[in-house]
């Protein structure tokens, strides 16, 4: 089934008595303003069409979403085994941001899409573009056909200010020897990544090459390989959702990625794309009410990759 | 496109090199014994139709591919949420019998495919069933269309002769209120069901109900519901797969589940089950041999779940 | 300055107040059941002049301090090296009950004051004695010269009832390698150990050695060298107050032992040994009015070994 | 027995086969490139008589030693409770620049003598000098009433090009809010008081104070109280060797610091201080022969604190 603007009108319904059970990313004082009844959910099929609902169009801090994206930029640029000797490819089973596996593991993260995994990746780019910052922001405009998209500065220069435990986690990969770059520019350009302002409309069209075995939204030619694509999807599933990838699994069945700002992405592969956002997140920094939407978006249109 | 004997044989042909280059289970003299050299595959159609090649009908020791086995049969005793607060859904990011993990998180396991989650799931089986043993032959036996599966009892007594580590993870959980039964039986049926004997063909007949929304093969009627079917699809693509999960999502892109007597199952939703064996295993414990023919096989009929 | 019988109870007026501000060991009934306002203090020179105040001549379950009992009976049994290749010298770090480091040190625990450390004693003494409880109970009646000494049955049962932690502990070691008798009876002895009920009066007589360069009250020949009894003291100063020896050396400068039923045993090297009682514990499981005498005593009599 | 400069060299002549079994440190090639033959050895009484024998007027990098002095100069600055909310006074039980601990104990060091707990000290003398470096060569030139020790900036440019593990240190502690002030002049200062060149014959004498109730060599006035005294050598005897003050306790049982430069200093409280040098390391990053030669001559001179 198909799913119709009533539809996600009337799953948004059902899931914002949810909103004030959850807590809104609160690190930073421009993540902690955000109005926490926000709530919109857009679906991008593969031909192109678009089905949305609620706060939809409004833009916020795609935060984690982000690493999805430096990966596929870094798959363009590295042949995989310079992509995976340097980070892995498993579940972390800790926190997103915890240090105690870095250390026993030697410096090298379990996923891209921990924090340290993301600073590596981060780091590939740094060596590889002359301006990985603009690259990012061409690449993002392009995918979500949108030339508005921008970085949000002050977000960009709140993490900045907050950035020591990500310091902390990007020296102790260069005392490995898996860092190759000064620490504060990766640092830079990565929390300016994070800070990438989208709407649900602009995430689902950017990740629709995910559903469409590479090829992005009216384009001619694959970003990244049909293989590609499916790697990143199974990445994605095992290791997406910080330590609640497991739960998004079962509950939801799709590959997702998820960002403290409130925003998760999800695939369904061969079809669409789903973007919600909801401000408020559960312990496992993952949006309680758009993880709840895409449970009963999963369910009412009979979609699960399981 | 449909998998062929003759393709089965030729992936057989393409990874049999692999084969000196893991190592076969030793913790115990039972599985040490295994012939390296032993190959197989089978893949059951949900309509029934088995294709093979190899030593698709030699017995092997199927170890944690029992973990899914037990896991179902909790699940037709269980109400979810009679499972969930016992052990969690998520992957563990260590090895399979690490007790740190689960000191921090008070005795509460990742999920029911590590050690320690199964012997939770096996508790559960002994408070509620009057001879556990008997009842997991029994449904074993039907699922498989097979009546001759026994267990194999050099192998469980080798096991429980070597029972230290597991005693340890059981008392742990004991000590934190997470384990309701005297350990010693309780570790008694855990091996049993580690220790039945199964071919290829019988764990792919056995498992077919994971390919079609909870039908067993043959069978009138679901042994699971079909969303606990996609549940379930969902913890073996998170957890099946040690703390090699993500690596195998990467290669094969199916929900699957390993043993360390080198057997293997993996599920095509909708579609088939497939069993293969080699009992040489990667440093994760995954079958080395088996986790390629998986991958090739992925490849060539063109079967992934991203 | 020697102590006066007036100085100890001044002592215990002064650190009464801290009553009601720990907390009484509740993880068996036996030990929650006593009165949290006991308080006793007993010093032994070394020619037996014995000064005492408070409940000083009332028995208690000693716990923890019996881990240095176990240790002297199993130096006077074997080779340095058959004990150090089995338990380390080092502080932990961790809880004394931890398992962490346990698995990742591989079954060798940090130190024999530690509940892990206290268990290999207790298999080497089971190893090499025929009747190690009848040995450990005849050698207390003789260091304390107090032929009533006995062992807590109460106390020791149920210990037994809640021993599952110490089974793990004990299983895990055991799958190392490092635990050769059965557990249950193993733990039996120790809990027994644990179990021995002494007065600070026994206890101050009992530890006379270790102030006595290895000569126990009354006796003509050591028990210990005095090397060993070095040896001791070097291992209760640095391990014997389990997570909170620095700070006990900080404050007091004396080696110790410390038991979870608040009794604390402390060294004067060539002068004189002291025993607290007070049953309230801090974070750490040190008695906190027995600490905080200790340390008032300590700086009343100007005796440091720093 | 005091000991003869015959004594020492007996003692130094019986060490000498040890070199060529130990490991010089080669983090950084300014260490790297020491001679491994050194072998050094000073006594210094609290009268002022010294004691030496072998390359003891050889100046060598004094490394971690350093942090005794810092510790020594933040007690002269601040109160007891400013320092001991920051850093606490328990052994770690982890290598001396593991982060796993200090994560999981939110940024508060376990004591001032591993790296992190190092580095919040030189965090407090930055906050409260104005010239750390300078004030702080002042007070150990003092000490050693030797005006021509200097730090060696070859080291401790060496040490800043490799600082990335404490860096990583620093910033999680400031990620904590466990660290006031800019990280990297922080760690200049760090390493500049590390990289202080001195011989055995100039720390013993520096150290003298620990050894005479705070009153340093030659002084009318202690630099520290008796009771700080006390407690300085309380946190030498459980933290001051790394995670070998078990050991080192055990085996010479005196309060000690060592470096990884090779040096060891050592405290009998009321006499003397004596200060070792031998290039070469144990695993646990003591100075091997350094370690022997103390053993030996604590058990020539029948010294011991326990």
């Amino acid at each position: 089934m198909k799913p119709t603007e009533q539809l996600l009108n009337d799953i948004l319904d059902e899931v914002r008595p949810l909103i004030g059970k959850g807590k809104v990313a609160d690190y930073i004082p421009a993540l902690a303003e955000v109005p926490a009844n926000k709530l919109g959910i857009a679906v991008c099929y593969n031909d192109g069409e678009i089905i949305q609902a609620g706060d939809s169009e409004e833009g916020f801090s795609i935060q984690s979403i982000s690493k999805a994206l430096s990966l596929t930029l870094a798959m363009t640029l590295y042949q995989p085994e310079e992509i995976w000797q340097r980070v892995g490819k498993e579940p972390s089973g800790h926190a997103f941001n915890s240090m105690i596996q870095l250390e026993l593991e030697n410096g090298i993260p379990r996923n891209p899409f921990i924090n340290a995994g993301a600073l590596v990746v981060s780091d590939l780019l740094h060596s590889r573009l002359s301006a990985p910052q603009y690259r990012m922001l061409e690449l993002v405009r392009k995918l979500a056909q949108n030339p508005h998209i921008c970085y949000d500065k002050v977000v960009a220069a709140s993490e900045m200010q907050h950035s020591d435990r990500n310091a902390s986690i990007a020296y102790l990969m260069r005392s490995f020897g898996n860092f190759d770059n000064e620490v504060m520019p990766v640092l830079t350009n990565y929390f300016s990544y994070c800070a990438l302002k989208m709407s649900c409309v602009d995430l689902a069209k950017t990740f629709s090459y995910l559903a469409n075995k590479g090829l992005p939204l009216g384009a001619k030619k694959t970003i990244i390989t049909q293989t590609q694509c499916k790697q990143m999807n199974a990445l994605l599933a095992t290791c997406g959702l910080y330590d609640g990838a497991g739960e998004f699994a079962y509950r939801v069945g799709m590959p997702g990625k998820s960002g403290v700002g409130g925003g998760i992405i999800a695939i369904v592969p061969g079809e669409m794309t789903i973007a919600v956002w909801s401000p408020e997140l559960d312990p496992s920094g993952n949006s309680l009410a758009g993880t709840a939407a895409l449970e009963l978006l999963a369910e009412r249109i009979g979609r699960s990759i399981f």
